[in-house]
């Protein structure tokens, strides 16, 4: 898979491309929306083509446990079965079998869990992953590794890594044997692990760029290390992963880590911060993030963000707001959702149009010169 | 207040009209979706519009104890509040003090209650209560009465019901000798109390007439009467509201009550059941309710209903809205409730043609052929 029609910053490594898939083309840098189970919490497909996403995620682990594979096959896919007509990536599972499952083995093979929801025995391995992507019919499937956990030693790492390859090693092998289920291509994209180490790092995205993907994941980050580690992993990974095509940092993040990603030549990015905060009444602003239940919103009868183009600022006032926050109305899940995703999805398309314009260094500038980061760190 | 338009039915006493308010006409017989709190659960305004709402109900009980009055005042009232550009109608509070409310004291003067929320201690009166409605700014204002408890024997059911009609005089005098807030008329209805005793109940409906109201409802029914008193206690008191003023059956009902209370003569019509069963999986079809929890529903890849219009039934799955209630994704409340509320009017707009073309007892005929009733048993 080619990133196509990709300009790249003078000043910067940031980058503005494009990305062909059979349900639509993607503007990059792209924010994904997570859509956990069949669904971008609280929101229709209609709100997420109005919020501006160009494409979701779904997570294989989720879907595997509920509505399960043989509903998700005679749905015919996840696309149909979610009434959702653009691209979609999924995980490959492993990711939440470590951070949700009961892990009852893991082994060269693959891992054994409990299920959290009914204690049933699933398996997942790359193979099974890979068919389990095959039926959920995503654009975009993700190689099956595992997340180094953190903090982890250099030779926790290394071991941790070398799993790693062997599975994706696996994983593409079964996928290039197999064929898409519903006649649209699918794409695998492999996942550079190597904890906090640059030199495992280097190695890890050397070892997969051989292995021949058709995009690049940086995983294993945003799991606790410092902002500092974030960045500079990232920046030796881009550093080696082919310019012509498209990189992915997962689980990131925070409006300021897209910046700092974008800056580094990030094009893809998923995190559920946005519609799990909007559900908190967190709500992202060029200012900064904003409480709507403050009790200094009761009688605040202006909208959220008076440039904002999103269903909510249009409609609703921050008093409006807090008062269904307070009710716990559900209609204010979906209103505050609407906007922090159209919200990220701004902060997207202006890193994009800066980059085209060959100016990001002052988008970034700029942005940091507004965004709040004090307020920020009030709210994870 | 005038019904104009105003078609009767040659062989029942259905009605087809129009109600004009300063927020637009009401095509009638009419339902009125609930927004208790300043929304109807889970609903935007655009979604209400979509479904063919024209006019919404607010609790005065609930929006004095949350958001409170001062808030409401400086929002410019419940239109401005909650973005809602159509018409509203609000109750008294009386219903829910008695249904809700810790009820502290009752006289002459008016009710004392504790807030369930905070344990606060609050008045109604019928002064405060149009005091209250004169804030929200609604444009059909109900007048403050005390709904008699059901059963209660003819003198209890009398003591009240002229109790009531003392609150209601007080109600319509203060009404009349203060002005709107916000430059819109108001309207005000009475209420006809006498619990299920037609001689009060013939009384009541004389008492209220020459009181000389805007229009005029029909309380203290579906509170647990049996079926042939809810729809003898309507005729009866039809046959005494003037023809050419609105009537209004507070709290009424399922789809089958709508039916029969539209053949006696009902314009208005308000209940909870479409938005609450929505909640519950209960979705009305013209077949009667089906529940799209039921097992039987895991592999439905087939919409809930292929003749319905709404964006649920144009774009979902039984399988997947039932895969959202048991992951409990928000999504499927408002997919539900656009599909009931929609239901609902469609059944009224049904009501309404057939009545225009002077063949509402072959849709009645229709209807029951067709409905479900038993289906309808296991749904409350």
């Amino acid at each position: 898979m080619k990133i196509e029609s990709l300009v790249s910053c003078p000043d910067t490594k940031a980058r503005a491309g494009q990305v062909h898939t059979d349900h639509g083309s993607i503007n990059t840098p792209v924010f994904m929306p997570v859509g956990t189970a069949g669904s971008v919490k609280s929101l229709s497909p209609v709100d997420l083509i109005e919020t501006g996403s160009q494409i979701i995620l779904g997570n294989t682990y989720h879907l595997l446990l509920r509505p399960g594979m043989e509903i998700m096959e005679s749905a015919g896919g996840l696309h149909k079965f979610m009434s959702w007509g653009g691209p979609i990536l999924t995980d490959s599972g492993g990711y939440q079998v470590f951070s949700l499952g009961q892990l009852n083995k893991i082994s060269e093979e693959g891992v054994v869990f409990q299920s959290r929801l009914d204690g049933s025995k699933h398996k997942l391995s790359p193979e099974i992953s890979m068919d389990i992507q095959r039926v959920l019919g995503s654009d975009i499937v993700m190689a099956f590794d595992e997340c180094t956990a953190y903090p982890a030693t250099i030779q926790q790492a290394k071991t941790s890594m070398q799993l790693t390859h062997r599975w994706e090693k696996r994983s593409l092998n079964y996928f290039r044997s197999t064929e898409p289920l519903y006649g649209h291509q699918q794409q695998l994209f492999g996942i550079v692990q190597g904890s906090v180490y640059p030199e495992l790092r280097k190695e890890s995205a050397r070892v997969l760029v051989d292995m021949g993907f058709d995009g690049y994941a940086i995983g294993g980050l945003s799991v606790g290390e410092p902002k500092e580690d974030m960045y500079g992993i990232t920046d030796v990974v881009t550093e080696i992963l082919p310019q012509d095509q498209p990189r992915y940092l997962m689980g990131v993040g925070k409006p300021e880590d897209l910046v700092e990603a974008v800056n580094l030549g990030v094009d893809m990015f998923d995190c559920v911060l946005p519609t799990r905060n909007a559900r908190h009444g967190i709500m992202y602003t060029w200012d900064g993030p904003v409480s709507l239940k403050a009790a200094r919103e009761k009688d605040a009868h202006i909208p959220l963000d008076s440039e904002c183009g999103c269903y909510g600022c249009q409609n609703f006032t921050r008093a409006y707001m807090r008062h269904l926050f307070k009710a716990n109305e559900l209609l204010v899940y979906r209103l505050a959702s609407i906007h922090n995703i159209h919200f990220y999805h701004e902060l997207m398309s202006g890193m994009r149009k800066a980059t085209l314009e060959g100016s990001f260094s002052t988008f970034k500038k700029d942005f940091y010169n507004r965004y709040n980061l004090k307020r920020a760190e009030n709210h994870r």
